[in-house]
């Protein structure tokens, strides 16, 4: 047999070893366009602030080492330009001399990948604008970098995703002045607003500059400066301007071919990762699949899912059918200075996009048990449906144990699993780790006391339009005088949950009630007094004060 | 309704919180003979090393503060002595003033923990030998270490479990000089030798002298000093003696009142926790349940099941028969010195023991990506079955990221998930967190590859069997020149992975091939090369070089 590979990084290179282990007598060929296969990808920002700082590292195998180890034919610096389907063959060119030749093929794997975003617009040029995806583009972010470096240096970033954020911290760290441009109403959109808000207060006050709700209309050449006009008429100048506003399928080779491109314009493959052409199969950034819980197609940019696809689609070539893959719930994670921020499965933006009814909790549990010295708190939000409990996904933001938490509920999420499977989840617990309760069985906990009604939420946005359309609510501030000084919600009445039994009689029978305490705990405990001692319509402030405060430090941010 | 909890630590708190959330006009009563309700037991070892300095943070709640909080009748001080089943009643005998009362019940629950195990030996009494199990037990020890410091001061441990290892540590960081003794032929038995051997090799890096193999049959009293007699006719004389060979359910209450006990020991429950006397619940240490695994009833002394029975039963004692429990997995991790050692389900000991056929491999990936600094490997341990692909269990050692390996493993074990969840299993990614591939992921693909006969495995114990036999077979090193002349083992030839198709003729073709690398990977590629070149009966040695130096070391121990 003969296979074909168009793409060395993370889906290529992995497909092909994993060929030669199940074939020790193909030929295999891997085309790469560039000049390295099998790299760091997700290293590069981390090589341009230094952290990395032999750029050796990133080079995970180099071309002759393996082609070595798994005795294959690596080309690159070739640029596969055409399938010929009927013939199976695959136009080539070679970028060293620009010499075209074809290659002929039993079963073709594209692994192309993504490529950057690029708006269309005025002063849109090759000056001091950089995108990131190549070690070729990292190179020149860091050639430029270290050039343009003086003490009043300043670097604008457009796009608040995690490529975003990365490059804004290691530019940070250089100590450029740094501007982050985010169209959305927040940065870090497969999150929700809270976990966001803890984010950008995080950069914030490590010296970034955040503007929300806000787009590039144009850009213009100043000297060897860069101009970034706004939509809202401010104009930044900047010394270079990295762009980050996202990736899409590298799926042109593949159309261009006939194969069937989906509405995300992703290769479309079937459960075996075959594209409508039954000898070319595709992994990676460049294909759609669908997602587990909204059936819906999506492309997924991530390091993860493009090696098990390759992994998958290997035995699949050589064993037809044999395997299948269960698709991507998208689980991504940063490190952004000192927080890790951390999400898996559907954000309330795609929930509702995708017209599917969900609750949501927020949580604030100690990363471990807080007597033992070291600890920090960590914020976990949950999505999940009321009809059944099941799961839609989770974000968590904090300094320490918030990826355990979301692999937890990223395996979960594969398994269609319920608030009920975080109750009842067993975790590894000793003081340095975590606590009794880990953080996701409290989420599942007080997930499960609203699926069972033991507990009526209301989330902080709510509140916020209550009090602006003047509703007429009693709000009960449930903790300790000493936490009530230090601020409130406007118009809240006190008393400790420990001392609330000796005065229900001062609570309104009639009038919505909205408890509230820290974090959430005393504000259900508290309810449950009330609820159970007559009061009708009791709420329980989701995530209590500490959300409230995440938010609003979010809407005044200047 | 009237409830009486007897105990008031984990289990007992727990459930008397979530009473009172669930029936606000219940009387509740909580009985706790020692001083203190709901305190932090998994912190005393670091509050005897200093690592707490604070005695008050041991004690998350107070008994005012909690009775305050959910309007509970808390008597500390108090013991239960007495069950009377006909007639709904307890009788309680008050410690303080030593008078002996009647307390009826509708329901009652039992969670009064479970004891230390005290040998009967020789010379064993009450002069410095102390176990570790409540706030006075850890009182005494800390006082004891605290007077009896001087240069030369010593203690012995008897036992190697987790609060044996975190006492040893603890100790050991207070300048004593620590001797840790262990009756079985490794520490920590919860986890399997190459694990255990990396711990033993770590705790004797840190100045602490380890026996195993090892039993004590008598103590004696020297002046103030105590003398330990071991099996083998040794004699160690110490300043004082921690004594952590096990504990035992705490069951003669129940016992004494006719509800069934199990064959551990353990009070016998449904699985909606309820003892053989339906008025009449039981959870935490003193409970024997049924593993999900073996089916086979036995108790776990651990805090997060203990909690989570807790809040089950609540729900049980005031709408009956309405949450079932699940059991557990027994799912543990301790930090001893600057590792992190932990286990979820069956050891080979326990599976052995059950009659359970199953394969294992370990693999040595690093915690996170190579390439970003700060990085350390982790050692991961698989017990699976080759029948079904089914998780047994798996344990990890490393200095980061083994609580979310075990983490997400526990979970799979109790959703009986296989090797083939871990392959599909989705994780956060970004190089400060992990590699593309995680540890479990990595462990599971070792796993099917064997599951798959596109492997087959041999152990370091079998191999060693082989040589120690001398069995005329082949034994093949696929490493590079510089990590052979750095040892290997005996008889072994060499051919770099890298070379081996060049070198195909110098493989004898009828012998057994024992083919092996640093930890396995490269050995899996070059068996597969040998056993599509037509060589019938090639064995990669699972776990390589760096388990056989694991264990090897563990076996050379004085």
């Amino acid at each position: 047999m003969k296979y074909l590979i168009v793409g060395g990084v993370a889906g290529g290179a992995s497909a092909a070893a994993r060929l030669r282990r199940l074939d020790e007598n193909a030929e295999i060929i891997l085309f790469e366009k560039g000049e390295h296969i099998s790299y760091a990808n997700c290293g590069l920002p981390y090589y341009i602030g230094d952290v990395i700082n032999d750029r050796n590292r990133l080079f995970v195998q180099t071309p002759i080492s393996f082609g070595n180890r798994y005795d294959i034919d690596v080309r690159t610096l070739q640029e596969v330009t055409k399938i010929n389907r009927k013939k199976h063959t695959i136009e080539v060119q070679d970028l060293k001399n620009f010499k075209v030749y074809e290659e002929n093929y039993d079963i073709l794997l594209l692994s192309p990948g993504a490529l950057p975003i690029i708006p269309d617009m005025p002063g849109f040029n090759g000056n001091n604008i950089f995108t990131l995806r190549s070690v070729e583009d990292c190179d020149k972010i860091k050639m430029k970098a270290v050039d343009s470096f003086s003490l009043n240096s300043s670097v604008t970033i457009v796009g608040g995703g995690f490529i975003g954020l990365e490059m804004a911290e290691n530019l940070r760290k250089m100590n450029f002045n740094v501007t982050l441009i985010e169209k959305s109403d927040h940065i870090l959109t497969p999150t929700d607003l809270p976990i966001a808000a803890t984010v950008e207060q995080h950069i914030l006050d490590n010296g970034v500059k955040i503007m929300t709700n806000t787009s590039v209309v144009a850009f213009d050449d100043i000297n060897d400066r860069k101009k970034i006009i706004l939509d809202n008429g401010t104009e930044i100048i900047s010394d270079f301007v990295i762009l980050s506003i996202g990736v899409r399928p590298n799926s042109s080779l593949a159309q261009d071919a006939g194969l069937e491109i989906g509405n995300t314009g992703g290769i479309k493959v079937n459960q075996y990762l075959q594209t409508s052409d039954e000898h070319i199969f595709a992994v990676g950034d460049a294909i759609e699949f669908p997602h587990p819980i909204t059936k819906v197609p999506y492309c997924n940019f991530l390091a993860g899912p493009a090696n098990a696809q390759a992994r998958i689609a290997a035995v699949n070539m050589v064993y037809p059918e044999t395997v299948k893959y269960q698709g991507s719930v998208s689980t991504a994670i940063a490190k952004i200075f000192d927080l890790t921020v951390a999400c898996t499965g559907l954000s309330e933006s795609t929930l509702l996009h995708s017209d599917i009814p969900y609750e949501t909790v927020i949580v604030h549990p100690a990363a471990h048990a807080t007597y033992y010295p070291g600890g920090s708190p960590l914020s976990l939000k949950l999505n999940f449906s009321l009809e059944d409990g099941r799961i839609f996904g989770a974000q968590s933001v904090g300094k320490q144990n918030v990826d355990k938490q979301i692999d937890v509920i990223s395996l979960l999420l594969k398994h269609n699993g319920t608030i009920f499977d975080l109750v009842n989840s067993e975790h590894s617990y000793a003081p340095p780790f975590g606590s009794a309760k880990s953080p996701v069985m409290f989420a599942g906990m007080v997930a499960e006391n609203i699926f069972s009604h033991l507990m009526n939420p209301i989330h902080v946005k709510t509140l916020d339009q209550m009090i602006d359309n003047n509703e007429d609510f009693f709000l009960l501030d449930v903790r300790e005088l000493i936490e009530y000084k230090n601020g409130t919600i406007k118009n809240a009445v006190r008393y400790s949950v420990d001392e609330l039994r000796e005065f229900l009689d001062e609570i309104p029978e009639n009038k919505k009630i909205v408890v509230f305490c820290e974090v959430g705990l005393r504000g259900y405990v508290a309810s449950r007094i009330l609820m159970q001692n007559g009061f009708e319509k009791v709420f329980n402030l989701i995530g209590g004060m500490r959300t409230y405060r995440m938010i609003g430090l979010h809407n005044e941010k200047p």
